[in-house]
């Protein structure tokens, strides 16, 4: 019986494979990120408009100023014209109005634009990748754009520390590529690797699917070097893990969304590449089934456990609609998992795994799946759960929510909207960081509607905050969620931020209209 | 020749098992640690005079205040006689001279003293176990002391999602306990674990034996609960691995020593407690040998490699030397590598560590040793680690430095500095975190010695700046080495430091004396 369901796993591995080198040889879901971006469908309205937001007190961008940034940066780096890209949101629901974009090539470049910009009273958005989903990364009325996309460089890898120094603007898969030279590997994966910066990344403490196994990037990120609003360089870089000299003000830089300065340097702990990657992806029955099926999965697969996604229904058959290349060896359950292992020996962790099943279906929890070694199968398993989000927002407007939530309360809040938002919305469902307890919640519809926002939220804020979740586990506040802050920050919390962003950024001109309402 | 070599090693496991049985059955590291703080040796000299250190602007402690605390906490929970434990550091070298001690039982009542000595200018030194090596938890000079020992309960333990909530004068051991119940374990383990206080770990951002495995407590712990100056609460707990609602502003608590708030209670993460241990204590030929074995290890242990320490040969001999009940199963060696290992396979890692074992001996790195997977012989093992440290203070004075330098430059200072003292010094000796490249470099004299005092410092300090390591890996600031801070920060990162104390703390009542200078 046990082994039967094994073989059974493993024909599926072949088929699923089989199918998708004929189908799938050149698409890339990364590739798919940037195509979106850049796609023909119709541009936003202006979000200073739409949403009535009352510009600053900022000083108007003139001819002397453009003049002083050319010769700081040499007219190359200094765009005026064909700035959508840098206005527009990853999806397409923010735009700006921002008439200039400044790419400095240096900190000190960073650091002279700030200065000018701050002694002038001009606003500032930091930009990286652009991939952000609560427009955070893009202006909200006419700020100055600075894209640190030409900060690009891996400074040093070492291979026996793991102990990586990377400029702000560098790609996050092309640093991993840089880290696996050496066979050390980037803690750090989440679907727009091809795009974000790990600048970026630092800068909103991104979370991903590696989070489970690696932990977040406060324990990652080793050292920071931060441009003040001033100007001032603040260097809190660090080439070793541990280091108790004074405040770790560092922290204050990973996940404050460029509002207290911009990142322009890290240093990262990168561990080692595993030799062996496994993945399985099962249907279970049930959410109490797929419950079970993570805390067998930690007791299983212990030290090699890498990832454990959870996508319904309703996210994986669109995802399936849509993009007609990702083909999946198993249908028709209510949930789907995909659980990943990393290790550093591929027959002790296909014994784990093996066993892991083997134990899940005995008890009835895994009634069917795929389990694979093979490093091309590997990947093809992973583009069904990075379709899932991009498959959401192709084609329909989509309120997005990504919070954290306990367990055994992590699946209800789906079924609930769902209930309350009836044929208004075409789809209703929940995928994402089981592992983590972080749950992305979507809300599809053809066109804004705003009698679908008026019933989603704050209702979808107010059900977290009861149950004292995070109204934002990895995706950040940025200006889509400001005005939620409170139902995970507590007034106290929010006036000491208040202080803390008057003390780096008295004039207030990092990343206006963001995180703090 | 490798099966003979593995043959030899397991022997030597089974005869130090067998000697320490006999002879060490009822000594415990933590014990020892107890033992030291209430043993009759001389007191110390108080050390604001010894020192010349200025007190504070700070007003004088009168009756009304001890009467006022009374009626507050309580006349038991107010101490005024008997102070010298509460006074007096672990390594007795720093004495202060404070006349009242209190020990709240809830955030409320802290948050009550607080504002008091707040709004009389009465200066406060929180303490947890009292175990730190830099003056950091003792009074400088009139201080009263906010003992946290009565807030010592776990607030719950999460088996699924292996998040904990404690408060923070609970003892470290204690914690580890209530979380090994439900088979998780704390991430952080240390010598002092049977006397420390998880909030005073918290607060210093404690390292120790587990960080090249469990990363640092920034990673490991998810909420913190602080007491500001003011007397207010700063409620910045999370029951979630994932929390991305404003600034992450719980860091500054974390490694900030009492300087910035006290900390209350927090939640942290719990792995799962490992099924299987394995430790290899070997015996090495080279410094080269040893960081070649090093890479070896991250190679072939890879995930479940859980410890990496370095001990050598006069660290070692001072230590079985001290306490008889310590026996090798080698000696005769340059240097010495504890390497733990832990897994959720018993015989996985067993198989991982015999091939790492057969690696380092066939390419004669690895030359003799030990490796058990018996829990007591395991603890065994690790009594000797435990001991080294202890054996160096227990009879002699002791120069101590904690330190991340290169790892090629790890152990260069040790020959350096043996160099300088000459037989002015009893012992010069390196031992420590090889895996997470912290040295502990110290130096031993009969008594405090004022000549080996110039030779040694601040030559340490500058010696660790050319390699731009960290003046303090683990240890923390306090007040022994805040002359020092500006070798590993450079002057505008202590000027943000000064500006964040007056911040949060604008009459500097809270661990005056302590970090900056």
């Amino acid at each position: 019986m046990r082994l039967q369901g094994l073989v059974q796993l493993r024909r599926y591995a072949t088929t699923i494979a089989a199918t998708l080198r004929h189908t799938h040889k050149h698409t890339h879901t990364n590739t798919m990120v940037r195509t979106l971006a850049s796609s023909a469908s119709p541009l936003p309205d202006f979000t200073q408009i739409t949403d009535k937001v009352q510009r600053g007190n900022y000083a108007q961008l003139n001819d002397k100023d453009v003049v002083h940034f050319e010769q700081l940066l040499g007219k190359n780096h200094v765009l005026t014209e064909d700035l959508d890209a840098y206005n527009i949101c990853f999806q397409k629901r923010i735009r700006g109005n921002s008439k200039l974009v400044l790419k400095p090539g240096s900190t000190d470049e960073v650091a002279a634009i700030l200065r000018h910009c701050n002694e002038r009273r001009l606003a500032v958005v930091p930009q990286g990748g652009n991939t952000g989903l609560v427009g955070g990364s893009v202006p909200i009325c006419d700020e100055i754009v600075l894209s640190l996309q030409r900060l690009n460089k891996v400074l040093s890898v070492d291979e026996v520390t793991g102990i990586a120094i990377v400029e702000a603007g560098c790609i996050l898969e092309n640093f991993d590529q840089r880290a696996r030279d050496v066979g050390l590997t980037v803690p750090l994966d989440l679907g727009a690797k091809a795009s974000c910066h790990i600048g970026g990344n630092v800068s909103t403490n991104a979370g991903g699917v590696r989070v489970v196994r690696y932990g977040n990037l406060h324990g990652s990120v080793l050292g920071v070097e931060a441009v003040l609003a001033s100007g001032q360089v603040l260097d809190l870089m660090s080439n070793f893990k541990k280091d108790n000299t004074g405040y770790h003000m560092k922290h204050l830089f990973i996940g404050s969304e460029g509002t207290l300065g911009v990142v322009t340097k890290l240093s990262m702990l990168c561990p080692h590449a595993s030799k062996s990657v496994n993945v399985a992806f099962i249907g279970l029955n049930s959410f109490d089934d797929v419950l079970k099926t993570f805390v067998s999965a930690k007791r299983n697969l212990g030290e090699i456990l890498s990832s454990c996604e959870l996508i319904d229904h309703l996210a994986f058959d669109n995802a399936l609609d849509h993009y007609k290349f990702l083909k999946s060896p198993i249908t028709g359950y209510p949930f789907y998992m995909l659980i990943e292992t990393s290790g550093s020996n591929a027959t002790h962790d296909e014994e784990k795994i093996n066993q892991f099943i083997s134990d899940g279906m005995e008890r009835g929890e895994i009634i069917d799946g795929t389990v694979t070694g093979d490093p091309g199968k590997v990947q093809e398993i992973w583009k069904i759960r990075e379709m899932v989000p991009l498959a959401l927002i192709e084609k329909s407007f989509c309120f997005k929510y990504d919070i954290s939530l306990p367990l055994r309360d992590f699946y209800g809040i789906v079924d609930v909207l769902r209930e309350r938002c009836g044929p208004l919305a075409t789809i209703v469902c929940g995928y994402g960081h089981l592992g983590d307890s972080n749950l992305h919640l979507n809300v599809s519809c053809e066109h804004f509607n705003e009698d679908i926002y008026k019933r989603v939220e704050p209702f979808v804020y107010e059900y977290t905050s009861q149950l004292k979740g995070s109204i934002s586990a990895e995706h950040g506040i940025g200006f889509l969620k400001k005005n939620y802050l409170h139902y995970s920050k507590n007034p106290i919390a929010i006036d000491w931020m208040r202080d803390m962003k008057k003390m780096f950024d008295p004039n207030a001109i990092l990343n206006p209209y963001k995180m703090l309402n």
